[in-house]
């Protein structure tokens, strides 16, 4: 079946509805454009889990505080949609922002607690346009799973408590983060890096790294843990917002005078140049970012 | 088919879903119970507008402020289910607040705005529980159409608004109050009422059929129009919230220096004993509550 691309809210949801009654199932990832590998793995995950593959490109302005990078986000719907055609996708969902929010538009959905902590202490708001605008596409293109990367950990939380909140009869699927062969996480915000501020950038994946392999060798102390990164990072960055050792599940921060247990988040968000990166490993679950003994 | 009474979420879930393939439209009545005539009209609407119509009672804790009448809010299950059978109801869906709002639950759907004025001034966070619930109901059930009672007519607008926002697929059909021969608008919160106190509670219904009278007899004055009502009101109830002249839209009021358009909405909220009691008509689309004359 070719790929169709629909702008339109009724499009999008009448070609989803057309393709239920055939007992196919329809699986769902919403991006913000800008694909790259890590978008696309997340789109093979889909095909796996559904019959039906429906891609929303939606740069979202309610998730984008005042200050970010909503103007400068990079856009490519021509390139976006020739991916997602050569990966078997069946619909590309690309709607205007003036249809998703217009003037008279003042619901909003908020998700408290799990949302304080880690990119929510430095991005007010943003994930109430993340559970507003999940909330949204859900409703128009009604998935049987939907799939998001892990490299948003937070985002990916934060969905699966929305979902279970509010009964959404969805199956929400992450999917391992994606790097380059020296083990920068892909991003489509890597396009701002230029390559001095990129080898610096480095510094992430190679602290999480590290903190594997003394996790790997025993270590348990979350602040030894925390410093296997920070060392790296803090030298490296123009600036960190957070290194946190969390719990995966709640995402309440580790104290740094206790223990972890068999697994725990580690989570950093940090500036290189003007462009601001995250990344993430949960020790104990996941495979390092690069292999043991690279890490420094 | 007989009624089936589901008080877990999946079963109610698997019922409306296996409703579904059939091609049977799925009709929906969310109720907190102690159903009267008023909710009985609301499933004949949704008989009309669907082939399988599921019926919700729950008292929802978090529609309910501190204070307010949670605790003593009548509760009939089996009274309820009797009369949701002789009307051809298929589902009642009646589940534990446990299940609902579960201790980890975090998530809350708000509606800004429109909620500010009339009910939303006095009853803190109220609409921010019913835009919850309401979302949640319609993940469960799933359905195409959903019945409401003009009574809450703030309450119908809010629902309107949270389902365009949120693009969820469900038509929203709101039907007429319904009245006792004296005009007293039928409420599960009338069972609170002493005699004397019913009495004195028809001073609305006799307010808002003056002020029709007069909207009749040309006058447009929105100080005029209101007096009708409060004039009776003020002196007969035990405490007035709100005697409020409104575009029926926008719920924008109207300030009593103007004339109303072709239509307006005049709400009331006004407490006899310990009962609050809330009733409202829209001049130049309703019938009067009390036949032309009988007002005063």
């Amino acid at each position: 079946m070719p790929l169709v691309i629909a702008k339109e809210i009724s499009d999008a949801r009448s070609l989803c509805e057309s393709a239920r009654p055939g007992g196919k199932r329809v699986a769902f990832v919403p991006t913000m454009g800008a694909l790259h590998e890590g978008h696309l793995r997340l789109v093979d995950a889909a095909r796996e889990s559904g019959g039906f593959v429906a891609v929303s490109i939606f740069v979202n302005p309610i998730q984008f505080g005042p200050g970010e990078d909503f103007d400068r986000y990079p856009r490519d719907l021509d390139g976006d949609a020739s991916k997602l055609r050569a990966r078997g996708v069946d619909l590309v969902f690309a709607p205007l922002a003036s249809a998703m929010f217009p003037d008279e538009a003042r619901t909003k959905v908020s998700v408290s607690e799990i949302t304080q902590g880690l990119c929510g202490a430095f991005r007010k708001g943003h994930f109430d346009g993340v559970a507003t605008i999940v909330t949204k596409l859900f409703n128009i293109i009604g998935p049987c799973a939907a799939v998001f990367g892990r490299k948003d950990y937070q985002q990916l939380q934060v969905v699966k408590r929305l979902v279970a909140d509010l009964d959404m009869p969805v199956e929400v699927v992450g999917v391992p983060t994606v790097r380059e062969a020296d083990g920068l996480a892909l991003s489509s915000r890597n396009a701002y890096l230029s390559v001095e501020e990129r080898q610096r950038g480095l510094s992430i994946s190679r602290g999480l790294s590290s903190a594997h392999a003394l996790f790997r060798s025993g270590e348990r102390s979350s602040r030894a843990l925390r410093l296997a990164v920070s060392e790296l990072v803090e030298k490296n960055a123009d600036g960190v917002d957070y290194i946190t050792v969390a719990d995966p599940d709640s995402l309440t921060e580790c104290p740094l005078s206790d223990d972890v247990g068999a697994r725990a988040l580690i989570a950093v968000a940090a500036r290189f140049g003007r462009t601001r990166l995250i990344d993430n490993t949960v020790l104990g679950e996941d495979a390092p970012p690069i292999g043991f003994g690279e890490g420094r």
